[in-house]
């Protein structure tokens, strides 16, 4: 029995998020039943991030367990020969028999972007959040820049969250623009449900002169979801990779 | 009795192309529809690039005839409201009444963009096309600097064309790569039918090493459809924007 990791890129638009549900396609649920076909055993995923519903993904990464003898690397190409157009494999490679994807330290990179301009483009509709109003770059990346460290995120965490610890730890939070398009881009050893969407929401108020950037360390301190901003929408925001820090110190 | 231009974004994924046509949803079709529908006239556009099925554009022009009192610039925001998620118009503006948008002298640009990397993005298969085989960018360079200048492009131009004279201008053609993604930039004035496309089915033989870069030149002398490589898939163009040298010396 090896222990398999895979890297899954998807367009999460026609998907109700990573995780089986009772109703409704799900990436977790595609990849099982293909893997599943592709192997001939009964093939249960873990993934590492459980996205939402529209959430898109360049690196999200999940394990498996298995007795096939298909040496592990060739894995990714058979199982995009039987994948829909929307979910595609990155690479494949065997991990230690006791490794979780999400029981390890690692760092999780998201990216949320914002197409701020005049009027929509249709190319860019599924993988950015339009937004007509005028943003403020350097005040979105002046309030940014006070989650970075170990914090309560509790005022960034959805109330119908069940989280029973909602301290977190945030590498790096950045806000850039490239012409009309702004990306927030925050890593972090695991995130709340919804935190990264709330956070977009609450900069994308900032960036709009709604809040002054001051206020961002407030709602912070305050450990309350009400005084942060809403949940921005979920077809804005992409998992961009993760990196393992045990992987990496064992290969 | 006024004529306005639109400037007109869309993805071209579910439709056959610009022109209107007996069997299937065009451009053209949807903007005269919505059009005539918002102003109570029969409305028929007529378009600067007759864009193929299935490739897209983030500022293609077309021009229409309306006695309408709503100020030209806000028609932009009202027909928007009628056009479905894949067009978008960018601006709407009044031009001199005898403007036509394919019989003037303009600066096109459209962009054939290729994934170049071991798997597909799902993110980004409705608008790039992706290719596994090394692409060696410089080579593609070289053999793109041959057309810039006056020539007979008929060695580019589809058989299906009936276009009397094969002779084009382009103004520059380059080729850059960013991380996987490689971009084929072409301005011209006027293209013909495939000719871009052909282009870029040419210029990956050249990357991938099928071709030598010096052959472009003799592909361009031959004047023959069959000298040059395949027609690379719609779906990875873009119609970029155009410049009209008349409207910018009247405004």
């Amino acid at each position: 029995m090896k222990r398999i990791m895979l890297i899954v890129a998807y367009e999460g638009t026609n998907y109700k998020g990573w995780q089986v549900q009772a109703n409704g396609i799900t990436i977790e649920s595609v990849l099982n039943e293909q893997l599943s076909k592709l192997l001939g055993e009964e093939i249960t995923v873990t993934g590492a991030s459980r996205t939402d519903s529209g959430v898109h993904s360049l690196g999200n990464a999940a394990v498996f367990d298995t007795n096939t003898r298909i040496p592990p690397e060739k894995l990714s190409y058979a199982l995009n020969q039987r994948l829909p157009a929307d979910i595609a494999v990155q690479a494949s490679f065997e991990v230690p028999g006791d490794f979780h994807p999400r029981k390890c330290n690692s760092r999780k990179t998201y990216e949320y972007r914002i197409l701020n301009r005049r009027f929509p483009l249709p190319t860019l509709r599924r993988d950015t959040y339009f937004y007509y109003y005028p943003l403020d770059v350097e005040k979105m990346n002046q309030a940014a820049a006070c989650l970075v460290g170990t914090h309560d995120f509790k005022s960034f965490c959805s109330i119908h969250s069940q989280a029973p610890d909602t301290v977190r730890r945030v590498y790096s939070c950045t806000v850039t623009r490239e012409g009309d398009l702004i990306t927030i881009r925050i890593t972090g050893a695991g995130f709340l449900y919804n935190m990264v969407r709330i956070i977009a929401g609450t900069l994308i108020e900032v960036g709009g002169g709604v809040r002054p950037p001051e206020e961002m360390a407030q709602i912070l301190a305050g450990r309350d979801r009400a005084l942060a901003g809403p949940t921005a929408p979920a077809h804005g925001l992409t998992m961009m990779g993760i990196e393992f820090e045990d992987l990496q110190k064992r290969n």
